[in-house]
């Protein structure tokens, strides 16, 4: 069986990259010569994703610029193209679902089955019964909301519950409560580093998904400091849009790899 | 322009109905006749409205179970069969999304623009910053998950933040802080009629989508005088599987027009 932590944990060793490349496809801002093609969207995505495959540890498309549309199947078939060509670098599907029982099961199917993705993140706000269904899909990564790097993640996410903010009780129970098959994993943003080092102290060697550098502006140095695990890994720092969108013209695909190698570069200088 | 809350309103003086049926569309639960047809989940959903709309305020598609199995097509062609054969009773898509900026944004087209709900299901995690760019679209209605149904739902909506529960801050934020649009409403659970009665309080006349009666075993009487408004409106009593599979032969459909009917005259029993 494959798992999503042990292929994860084989791929920061052998790529020596934390770097997870986000993939937000608009097609308003792909080259002109990709405009108007149907498969647009797969097209730039690929090309992108061969571009900066030797520079990053996973890919992680958000689902929601598929969905608007309408264009599943090309990120079925994107996804298929990251398993045959790249093997190794895990899938991390952003969909950001929440829900319980025979809907998250459904939602499950979507994921795993349809997409064949490798891990999926999820919402929190439903408690572990929106978790369980899930963790059903033995080896399958579930990469759980914490604390988001939005200015508006501070609504709830920052009010104080026994003592602490309420994203520490999420890290608490993601750790200590719902974590028995292991392939659990955290969203804290790259724009608050100190909570980044909350969480680390929390929950151990639990992988963490950090978006929010590159266009968001979070802090390299400070987010590696704070979550990196002894070994020099435990991370995947997302950017999307600063490397997707490096050049607007037709070298978009060298301009993407030249970004990727330099964050990757840039997250190493202080592993 | 339409307003999703004044199409509901007067749904539920037209109809004098505040059921909401729920399509959660499982082909291994339908009945024979439908088996091996590619659009077995439009026709089934289908037939299902067509029967029941003269006992429903409403109807309610939960998505996850057309995208597990690649029937996004047929999701829009059920959507766009209420809104012709049956003007004036909304859609709500049960999604739950909880996405910022741009996702969300997209989010909002795949619900608004491609499916043409007329409001969505949301999750406040994220906070504000999630709910806004749903707004952006004047007139549709965003449905904020407050106190859910399910066991797991009390991990985090029922812990205590400056003195209450958190499912109350998100009731207080959504009706006093989110609402500008006064298209929001909330999810509550039947299970809580107790917790019910706390956020009608908190909300004023917001709509109130209220799953959990029937298969999940909510208690209507409670239910309603919990959630009432003082005109005897102002919820959507959400039951899908009771009615849906009412009967799992050949008369589905007649099957699901009685226990419709019987919901209804049930829940109007304690307006």
């Amino acid at each position: 069986m494959t798992s999503f932590t042990q292929t994860l944990g084989a791929a920061w060793q052998r790529t020596g990259s934390l770097l997870c490349v986000g993939l937000d496809p608009e097609p308003t801002k792909f080259p002109a010569a990709l405009a108007g093609r149907g498969d647009a969207i797969f097209e730039f995505c690929r090309d992108i994703v061969d571009a900066t495959a030797p520079y990053a540890c996973s890919f992680k498309p958000q689902i929601a610029y598929f969905a608007a549309r309408r264009a599943e199947d090309q990120l079925e078939a994107l996804i298929a193209h990251v398993h045959e060509k790249h093997p190794g670098l895990p899938v991390i599907l952003d969909a950001k679902r929440g829900d319980i029982g025979s809907t998250a099961e459904q939602y499950a199917r979507e994921a795993f089955e349809r997409f064949k993705a490798d891990a999926v993140t999820v919402n929190p706000y439903m408690g572990f019964d929106s978790i369980e269904p899930w963790l059903a899909h033995k080896g399958k990564g579930v990469i759980v909301l914490c604390r988001t790097s939005n200015p508006g993640g501070s609504d709830l996410q920052f009010l104080e519950t026994g003592g602490r903010p309420l994203y520490q009780v999420v890290a608490d129970l993601a750790a200590n409560k719902w974590n028995a098959s292991r392939e659990l994993g955290l969203v804290v943003g790259a724009t608050f580093p100190k909570e980044i080092e909350t969480v680390r102290a929390i929950v151990g060697d639990m992988p963490l998904l950090i978006p929010g550098i590159g266009a968001q502006g979070g802090d390299v140095e400070a987010t590696v400091k704070a979550g990196r695990t002894a070994n020099g890994t435990g991370m995947l720092i997302n950017s999307s849009r600063a490397i997707i969108y490096a050049s607007k013209g037709e070298d978009y695909a060298q301009a993407a790899a030249t970004a990727a190698k330099e964050t990757r570069d840039r997250i190493n200088t202080f592993r």
